[in-house]
């Protein structure tokens, strides 16, 4: 059994992995930056070491310091969290290359599910369904139109080179294809000097939802059910839940299997997500896998119950998985807001600074992962995210009035934040009535 | 359905209780002192009308003040939260003819359970066994011996004007009977001028267990399994749990039914508890009922995922209960602190004051329902009870560490609490092991 975990990271999920091991009788060590002197992780750990200047790279990015302070501390294993260098291979070659136990899957899984084309073969050959594309760059119209034919329309057409929407087209139809094709071309030779195109499936409004699993190092598989994380702004999760409204027991046993036999097919071990995009007619398809703790992941442990960190321990330290598929059941509804320190009216700028009053709410089936606390200065250096408010309740609704009601107790002052605008979110009548999609957010805005 | 609710009671319970109305989509009015005008539940409720000065005999036990200001605020029922006027008949009366709906059973049934007598000779109609004794005065000695055989050995001899320990022996055998009832009754007429002596069972080291009902107004009533509540100084509970490690199925059915039965017998409506004292070889007795909400109640919402104060004004509003016996299910273990202001170290003196800071730990299975934020003042006319933090694990032995790290997180400064005090309860072995009864701490300190 692991005896004392160094712990990578730094803010909420830092507490959160110090929370765990204590509870656990493992000791920690906190690694900190300059700028962290006097964070919370720093304080709330056994050990704490200072690895280095504000900057990410030079400190929670700086493999060298982080191992040697493991080497140095005594600590037989690493959390990394997430983020940083959660899902930096390399960085797990070292752990392994130095007999440090990293709490998360091996190198090479990381490096194999990182590479997205490998990661689309790997998922094409265990039968987990990816969005139809074009294995190749398409060499003109005409050739074009035939694997448009093959995919089904609508369809997306992408520059190899693309990025921000430029070189991008969505053909609604065989009849619009020509002309779609030929203005995405035109405008990626434009803006990258390459006119090089792939086509795949267009998934229109779909949600994304991924399904969480546990591994343990002797072949045992299972999932945790799903998450809803379709509110999203720029590709950046706001609002979980689980489960998800339009998931019901027979999806939800197909998905669940689906990102089963995704991990399986990885070799995967420890705690991991496969993410799905999901259309409205049911029908799924892989987006990707994430090798390491979510964020989001809280959710989760409340409609299951169990502690995700303390299992992530566990598999690490060579258990077998505490549960079986059968044990898993899905009990009430779990909703999780992230509250940013950035300013929603001035296009969500971050804003650090110092929180000079702080009250955060509590009570029955109100959870609050966070590392911030009254006179705490949030740097500027690292993620806007000051605190997870996580509720649970009987039913989907019981959850978004416990949420509003929470949210509506919060003060942070000193700093701007967006608690209004997940206020706002929760009083939504699409949101109220379940109709969301990834577009939500984009939507709303317009 | 109630749409207004008046919470006559301030602190931690007063914050809850506004919090379940919110989640409820029901208004709320506080109440409070001129003491409290800084305090959360005034800040909190949707209006808030001062009824007096500081004292609570001029404002939260001011039943006319407390009456017209819910009839000024329109309010169509009242929430009594536990002590002030929450067992008050009189009060309860006052609601009826007043036609405020008062959140709790009826004037009636708090009267009768209230007084000693009848409620002990109702749960002997009903069939609920209670400490075996005298049913009238004792003569002398051989009358007292008589009666102590009936009985059974080892038993309490009792002045009836008795208090303080005063005029009260045990008698562990018939030989040593004659000898203890003429030393007690001669002490109780030295001290109280009266001899008049009444026997009881004599039940050694009991477990405090007490079972949460809820029973609606069609008849129907149910268990929400039991609390042990055994760690107690000077008759005053400090920690209770969820489920008791000494109450098995079988024990827990047995006590469950004799709790529902009481409160059927007693016509008991909405929320209440049965306290028993539980002997070793698994003999329990009724001790009494509390005809309202109690302190402890988040250990039971969070082993049976019920909310108690919902559903309390579910039943007022005329809904049958939400729940079926067979619904109940105890999942887990939980462990409740009462984190208060006040000095173990001279003899729990009460520590009124300001917080000069504050850090309340959060997290996985961690839930503090409290009013207390840092600035407040803590006011000296009250109860001195700061907070409640309750925990929740799969097993005690999880639900003991996470307590132990939850409580080693927090820090409030500026008065004394008994933090560190209940923190070496959490460590003691008897604690852990489980070996605990009413004499625990007494027998700690001697």
């Amino acid at each position: 059994m692991i005896k004392k975990v160094l712990v990578a990271n730094r803010g909420e999920i830092a507490v959160r992995i110090i929370r765990a091991c204590r509870e656990m009788g493992i000791e920690t060590v906190a690694v900190y930056s300059q700028a962290d002197e006097e964070a919370l992780h720093t304080q709330l750990a056994d050990e704490a070491i200072c690895i280095g200047p504000a900057s990410s790279s030079e400190s929670y990015l700086n493999m060298e310091q982080i191992i040697s302070a493991t080497l140095v501390s005594g600590a037989d294993a690493i959390h990394p969290g997430f983020g940083f260098l959660s899902e930096n291979s390399k960085f797990v070659e070292l752990c392994e290359k130095c007999n440090i136990t990293f709490i998360g899957p091996s190198s090479e899984v990381i490096q194999k599910m990182g590479n997205k084309a490998q990661a689309r073969s790997t998922m094409i050959e265990a039968g987990v369904p990816v969005i139809p594309g074009s294995k190749e760059a398409v060499r003109d119209v005409s050739h074009g139109a035939e694997i448009a034919e093959e995919i089904g329309y609508p369809v997306m057409i992408k520059a190899a080179l693309g990025g921000g929407g430029k070189g991008m087209r969505v053909a609604e139809t065989r009849e619009t294809f020509a002309a779609s094709f030929q203005t995405a071309q035109k405008e990626a030779q434009m803006a990258f000097g390459d006119g090089t195109m792939y086509l795949e499936r267009f998934v229109r409004n779909p949600r994304h939802i991924e399904f969480q699993i546990l591994a343990d190092c002797y072949g045992n598989v299972i999932h945790l059910g799903e998450r809803d994380c379709s509110i999203q702004r720029n590709h950046q999760k706001m609002i979980e839940e689980s489960p998800s409204v339009v998931i019901d027991e027979e999806l939800r046993s197909r998905m669940g299997q689906a990102a089963v036999q995704a991990a399986k097919a990885a070799g995967y071990t420890n705690a991991g997500t496969i993410e799905f995009l999901l259309e409205r007619d049911g029908q799924f398809y892989f987006m990707e896998m994430n090798t390491r703790i979510q964020v989001e992941h809280p959710v989760t442990e409340w409609v299951t119950g169990i502690d995700l960190i303390q299992e992530q321990i566990r598999i690490a330290s060579g258990l077998p998985l505490s549960y079986r598929q059968e044990d898993i059941k899905l009990s009430g509804h779990a909703i999780e807001c992230r509250i940013n320190a950035e300013n929603p009216d001035k296009n969500f700028r971050p804003s650090p600074g110092t929180i000079t009053d702080l009250y955060l709410p509590g009570g029955k089936g109100v959870r609050i992962d966070t590392a911030i606390y009254s006179g705490y200065t949030v740097p500027a250096y690292y993620d806007s995210m000051l605190a997870k408010l996580i509720v649970h309740a009987d039913t989907r609704e019981q959850a978004i009035s416990k949420m509003r009601t929470a949210l509506g107790e919060v003060i942070i002052e000193g700093i701007d934040t967006n608690i209004d605008y997940q206020y706002e979110i929760m009083n939504h009548p699409d949101y109220q009535s379940g109709k969301i999609d990834i577009e939500f957010i984009s939507k709303w805005q317009r």
